[in-house]
Order: structure tokens, then C-alpha cells, then sequence
């Protein structure tokens, strides 16, 4: 992967106390910075993903437009491009990655558009599942920078469930003997494959496999192929320690803990004043409409927006219907016109 | 576990083909056959249940009232009471115990009733969750016999989702290398305690756990505790091949995979003559109330009823809680007064 540019953020206290002496945010553009520096939009990343994965949403005659606007894509950490367990050079490497927050996250990624691009506002923070929680993160840290938000199939904090769900896929990688604490030469295969069946149950809805999408709409020749080739084929093109930071990272988002909110999430949410439209998946089983609807309760200026869809949390991203992408783009060029 | 009675089965042929010479259905029964025969009740185990775990319905002033009934609870081929890879001799021990299905259960259970009691009808049949897929199964192969069925948190089949889900449980558990293939000395407890973490995140819905439910309701200390507690607690005290067993029987429950209706689900359900109350749990994740809606369109004398509770598919069993449990004896009472 070389279609991207590294900003290099220098020796970085982590929220954890751990100190990277150079650590590496890795981003892709779209578009070009126009002279006021005021058409810039954020898009992070989502869990396992990387910039090449967020591109669904880009494109000409789309929301995202690069003829328009200047779309910042950053890799989020641990997900192999921007610094992460599979990178980072020791002691800091491998089983011994630090654990990063989606605070740190963000306060690197407005790091990047502030000190390299001299961006002072942005127009829009759009992104899906941990790419939502990312963008939560930038209105409640940064408010009165941030314009509008648009997170999708994502939550301002990781629920109890959810947590409890990724407890689910962590649980097998553990376990696996060629995971080593971390400290793998090759990689544990089994653990990997194990934790994507885990995963298979979580991504779709009840529905989705009752109307026998996975077969009539992704084209895969029975449940079992399903499971191997697009859950486990996809685990296996991943790093088990990058996974499992990506994981801690999302078990503990909340866009109040940190010194700005101390826990006070209702504050935390109170305090967005960015326009949001936040759209749910209606049959997501990890982040359910129902977080979303007591979120957008208690932020300012936002609609909820579900998602009526049956493909549950994949009613979003790169695997997206096109009835489902539509939707979602069509809210992106909604909200950039308000 | 002494408290219950075994019928001696002989020698059975499965559905599999297998035959196990000396095959033993464990029960007990609860009040008195009357001199018509005509009092009884089959009230089949649930997975990983034992007769003892049935108990929460039955008693003096409930629905299923000893004083009024007969019933019967048998034990589910694998739940370590009835035969199941643990108490079964070689050479179909442990690893190499063979599949066995819920029509080989349900074909036994008439068995006992018929040989041992000599009952030619049953008031009723009815059970939480695979025991709600034995009701169904009872219905189905046996019409003429049974009046009632009452299943609540199952399905007549197991649905594609469902399979999925049980997938991600039985990863974990097959890949402790001290699981040997079902031919352990000491218990596989790390798998164990993984696919009890995986189910963490099934039993109970996504709002029982944003109410807190696990510590305000059930008394645990934290999220971690209730996942340690309660789930891992819980298949600690089972058998790493009788939960395999099960799992298998629960994957392919199906009341059409039979002779009888050579996989006509729709005809199977058509088939159940029985008066039915079918009481999904509202918010169950695995059994979810759209299959039960299907299975009650296409039964002659159904009625769906759903338990309108965040307790998931824990509406039911033995750790209902009290408003649910009372639902659903109100039901059990209704029906056997219909």
C-alpha cells in the first residue's frame, strides 16, 4: 500500500501515559484545499479498515465530491498503515502496543489538519461504525471547529453490549497457542478464523440471513462459504495484535472520557453544536438505533436518521447495498447544503 | 443427581444411522397419572438443562400444577443425565458420540409415554427454548396425540442466523488444544470459559444490558462479573462434549427434517393440529419473534403471543424474572383450560 502520505506526529503521549517517539498518522487526500482553507472535510477510518476502504463514499457527482471539497482521509491507529502493533518498532511493538484511545485519535488527527494543512474549520466529519465514533469524538472535542457530522452505524460511546460483543471476539484469538501474548512469528490462523465466525453471527441481521442475502445478494454459494470466504477470508488478511488494539480502542470510546468531560456523558453530547444527521442501521446488533436515538436526545442541532435496512451493521461501508449507500450519500449532500 | 428415573431404551437406531445398544432416557415426573391416562404433560429439557432446571413452571398454584397433572420431563439426549458423550461406553464415548437429532429425541420421548405409561394423549407439550423446538417436533410427528403445545424463546427450525450464531460458539471450544478432539483427560476450561464469553453477548439483549439489568436485576458486582460470573460459571459446570452434542442437535432441529415431511417446513407447520400459544421473547437475538410470526401463519390453531420483556431469551427458563415467568404460567393455564 503506497497511495498515501505519513505525517509524522513526533514523540506522542498516548492518553494511556505511554510515549511513541514517532509515531505515524497516515492519511489520503481527495480533492484540493481551496485558498480560504474552508472545504475541508474528515473521513476516518473504520475498524480494520483502512483510507483505500473508505473510498465507497467518494467520488464525482457523490456527496463526498473531490471536485468540491477536500476530503482528509486518516487511518485510525492500529489499523496497520497509521502507526500499530504490526509497525511500530519495539519496546512499543507487537503484544507490547500501547493501547490507544479514540480520544488519541482524534487529537492527532486535528494535529494533522491543523499544523500540516492550516485548516481552522471543517465543513463535515463523516465516517461509519468506528469512523462514527470518530467523528463523535471531533464535535465533542473540538465544537466550535466542527461544522456538521455525519456518523453512520457508529455511537458517541461503545454500549455495555457492544463491549460485551467484542469481549465475544477477543476470546478465541486469546486462546489460540500460536498467538503467543502477542508475539506470533507465524500468524495464529485459527484464532483468526475463530473469532470471524464469532463475528459472523454480529455483522448482519437475522433478516438478512432469513431473506438468504448473503447468498442471493453477495452471491456466495451457501452459509458455510459465507462464513469461510467472507468472514474468515477477511479476518485472515489482518494482523491479530492490530486487531485486537483496534478492538480495546473501540471497546472504550466514549466521547467523555477524557479530561474534557470527566465522564459526563450527557455534557459530552450537550456540548455538540455541530449539525448532525446520525444514522443508524435499523437491524444493526452491536450499535442499535435505540443508543443512537437517547444520543441525538441530547445533542443540540441533530436529527436521527436510521438507516431502514436489513443488512444490520453493514447497511454502511465498503460491502453496502446500494440502496443503503444511496441513502447515506444522499444525507452527506443534504447536510453539506445546510 | 439422583432424583429422577431412567427408561431403558434398548437398543436404538438414530437418525444418523448410528446405533447405541443400551441407550437411557432419564426423566422424572411430577404428580399422579389419573386412571383415564389423560392428565399428562411433557415438559422436555432445555440446553444444558436438567429436569431440575424445569422446575420454575411447575407447582402447586401454577399452570403446571402436580396436583392436577402428570408430568413428565424428560432429559435431552447429551445433557449429561440422559445418554450423551459423557456417560455413554465406548466405542461411542466422548468424541465419537454420535449426532443425535430432536426428531431421535422427540421419537424416544413418545417411547416412554406410550411403552412405560401407556398414555395415548397428552394435554399438552410445552418448553423454553429447545424444549420449545422438542414442542413443535412433538406437534409435528405426533398430531393426533397432542392437544397442546406451549413453546416459548424456540423456533420449529433453526433458523440460518441462529446456526450462525452457535458457529461462533462451538470456534473457541474446538480450538483449546486441551479439548483433544472430545478426548480430554482435565476439561478444556479455557474454551469453555471463550464460548461462554461468546454467548455473553447472545442470552440477554442489547437493552437489558443499557438498563443494567446484570447488576440491578441479577446482583452482580460489574459487566466483567456478570460475563465471569453467571456465563462462565455456568459452562464450567458442563461437559465440553455433552454442550458440542447439543449444539449439534440445536443446529439442526428442524421439525420437516424428517421421513415425514421430507423437508416441507410449511407443511410440517400445517401439520400441528395442536391448539398453540407460541411465545417468542420480544427481544430475543437467536429465536427472534419474526420466525415465530412465520411458523404461527402457517399453523392451523396458533397464536403468537410474545413476552414483551428486555430479558432477551432469558424472557424464559430458569432465570426468568418474576413478571416474565408469571406471563408465561398465565399462558401454560390458559391453554390447558382451552
Amino acid at each position: 500500500m503506497t497511495d498515501f502520505e505519513t505525517f509524522n506526529l513526533g514523540r506522542v503521549t498516548l492518553q494511556s501515559g505511554a510515549t511513541l517517539p514517532d509515531m505515524q498518522l497516515a492519511y489520503k487526500t481527495y480533492g484540493r484545499l481551496n485558498a480560504a482553507r474552508d472545504n475541508a472535510i474528515v473521513y476516518p477510518t473504520f475498524y480494520s479498515g483502512s483510507h483505500v476502504d473508505n473510498e465507497w463514499l467518494i467520488g464525482e457527482h457523490k456527496g463526498l465530491d473531490p471536485r468540491e471539497y477536500f476530503i482528509i482521509v486518516p487511518n485510525m491507529f492500529g489499523n496497520g498503515v497509521s502507526s500499530s502493533p504490526s509497525n511500530n518498532p519495539p519496546p512499543y511493538d507487537r503484544g507490547c502496543y500501547p493501547h490507544v484511545t479514540l480520544y488519541d485519535n482524534v487529537a492527532m488527527q486535528h494535529r494533522l489538519v491543523t499544523e500540516k494543512f492550516g485548516i481552522e474549520s471543517l465543513r463535515l466529519v463523516v465516517g461509519w461504525s468506528m469512523g462514527a465514533m470518530q467523528a463523535f469524538h471531533w464535535a465533542a472535542m473540538y465544537p466550535e471547529m466542527v461544522e456538521r457530522i455525519l456518523p453512520a452505524c457508529g455511537a458517541a460511546r461503545c454500549s455495555r453490549h457492544n463491549f460485551v460483543f467484542i469481549e465475544g471476539l477477543k476470546a478465541p484469538l486469546l486462546l489460540d497457542p500460536e498467538f503467543r501474548d502477542g508475539f506470533y512469528d507465524a500468524p495464529p490462523t485459527r484464532g483468526m478464523r475463530a473469532a470471524a465466525r464469532v463475528f459472523a453471527g454480529w455483522g448482519f441481521s437475522q433478516a438478512f440471513l432469513r431473506q438468504r442475502l448473503d447468498m442471493e445478494a453477495m452471491g456466495y454459494g451457501s452459509l458455510e462459504d459465507f462464513i469461510t470466504h467472507f468472514w474468515e477470508g477477511d479476518f485472515l488478511r489482518k494482523d491479530a495484535n492490530n486487531i485486537l488494539s483496534m478492538m480495546w480502542s473501540w471497546q472504550h470510546g466514549d466521547i467523555s472520557a477524557n479530561p474534557l468531560y470527566n465522564g459526563d456523558f450527557d455534557r459530552a453530547l450537550g456540548s455538540i453544536t455541530a449539525k448532525a444527521i446520525v444514522m443508524p442501521g435499523r437491524t444493526d446488533l452491536y450499535f442499535p438505533p435505540e443508543d443512537s436515538e437517547y444520543e441525538v436526545s441530547k445533542m443540540p442541532n441533530a436529527e436521527l436518521r436510521p438507516i431502514e435496512s436489513v443488512w444490520g451493521h453493514f447497511a454502511g461501508g465498503p460491502c453496502a447495498n446500494s440502496v443503503d449507500a444511496r441513502f447515506i450519500d444522499s444525507a452527506v449532500s443534504e447536510i453539506l447544503a445546510m
